[in-house]
C-alpha cells in the first residue's frame, strides 16, 4: 500500500506523475533530454545507466522498467541482464564499462566517483559531455529510485507490465501521452 | 579541479547549471515548484529538508548554500545549523521533525522510509502533500548532492558566498537570472 493515496491502476513512477502533474512536468522533460535528446551515447546506453543505478538502490520498479527499456531497444535481453551482475564482465563496449562503473559511484555518493574512473573513461574515448550526462542520468535516477521507494509504491510482479512499458519507453520516451498509462494497465496490470 | 571543464569562476551547482543550460532548465523549474511555488509548508522549512538532506550527504557545496538560504529566510542561523546535528533536539515543530526524519530515511533509501514515520508525520499533522513533498523534496537533493560531487566541482570556503548565494535564493529563487551568478562572484567569490 502506497503512502499517499495514488491512482490503484497505476504503479511505481506512474502513478506518482499523475499524483503531481506540476513536478512530474518538469521531470518528464530532463528525462527526456537526458535519455531520449542527441547524445553521442545511444538511447540503450543511457537505459543501462539508468538499470544499474536502479538496480543498486534496489528499486525494483525501475530496475524491471529499465531493463526492458534497454532490451526492447538492443532487441536483446541478455546484456542489460549482465550489467545488473557485473559491469565488467558485461557485453558492452570498454568506454560504457568505465561510464557504468562513474554511474556506480554515484549510486553510493558523488564523493565515490574518483579521478581513475574519469581517466579510465577518457582514454576509453568517453567525452565531457558523456561523462557529465552519465553523472546527471545516475543522479536523477538515485532521485527515481527514492521517490518511487520512499513513498511505498506498488511494484506489478507480472513480468509482461514491463515489457509493455519498456515498448513504450521505447516508443514514446518519457513524455506525457494522452491516454496517461491506462494502454498499459488494459493490455497487462491485472493479468 | 573538476572533472570537466567548468567556468571557473563559478562554483558547485551554479557551473554545471551554466555547462548544460537545456537540463538546468527543467531542473531549475522543479526546485523552483517544490521549494518555493504554493504549499503549507514554509520556504524556510523545505530549505531545512535540503539542508538535512545534504549534510547527510556530505556535500558542502549544497549544505553551505541551503543553510544559508534556510538561516535568511528565518531570519536566524541557529535552527539550521540544530537540525544538521539533531533533528529531535532543534527548535521546529513536530511535524518538521517527523518530515525531517522521513528525509533523513530517503537520503539513505527510499526503502528506509518506514510506516511508523509515516505515521508520527500524520499524527502531527502532515498531509498526504506534505508528506509527498517532503519525499520528493529528499530525493531531488540526493540529485543534486550527486551531481556537484560526481563531478567534482568547486566548493568556496569563504562564509560570505553561501551568505550572497542563501540571499539572492531568498530574492529571485531557482531561477535564472540574466546575469548569471556574476553578481555573487564578484562581490564574495575572490576575497
Amino acid at each position: 500500500m502506497p503512502y499517499i493515496p495514488l491512482p490503484e491502476h497505476l504503479p511505481g513512477i506512474t502513478g506518482l506523475l499523475e499524483y503531481r502533474q506540476d513536478t512530474a512536468a518538469p521531470i518528464r522533460e530532463l528525462t527526456q533530454i537526458l535519455l531520449r535528446g542527441p547524445s553521442t551515447l545511444t538511447e540503450a546506453e543511457r537505459e543501462l545507466i539508468a538499470t544499474v543505478v536502479s538496480n543498486r538502490n534496489e528499486c525494483r520498479f525501475c530496475t524491471a522498467a529499465h531493463t526492458a527499456a534497454a532490451s526492447v531497444l538492443m532487441g536483446e535481453a541478455d546484456t542489460a541482464s549482465q550489467v545488473k551482475r557485473d559491469i565488467e564482465a558485461a557485453p558492452v563496449s570498454e568506454k560504457m564499462k568505465a561510464l557504468l562503473t562513474i554511474a556506480a559511484q554515484v549510486q553510493v555518493n558523488g564523493k565515490n566517483v574518483t579521478e581513475a574512473s574519469i581517466k579510465r573513461a577518457r582514454e576509453n574515448g568517453a567525452t565531457d559531455l558523456e561523462i557529465h550526462d552519465t553523472v546527471l542520468i545516475a543522479a536523477l535516477f538515485c532521485l527515481y529510485n527514492r521517490y518511487v521507494d520512499g513513498l511505498a509504491t506498488v511494484t506489478p510482479d507480472n513480468p509482461d507490465f514491463y515489457i509493455a512499458l519498456g515498448g513504450r519507453l521505447k516508443q514514446h520516451g518519457y513524455n506525457r501521452l494522452k491516454q496517461g498509462y491506462d494502454h498499459l494497465k488494459q493490455s497487462t496490470l491485472h493479468k
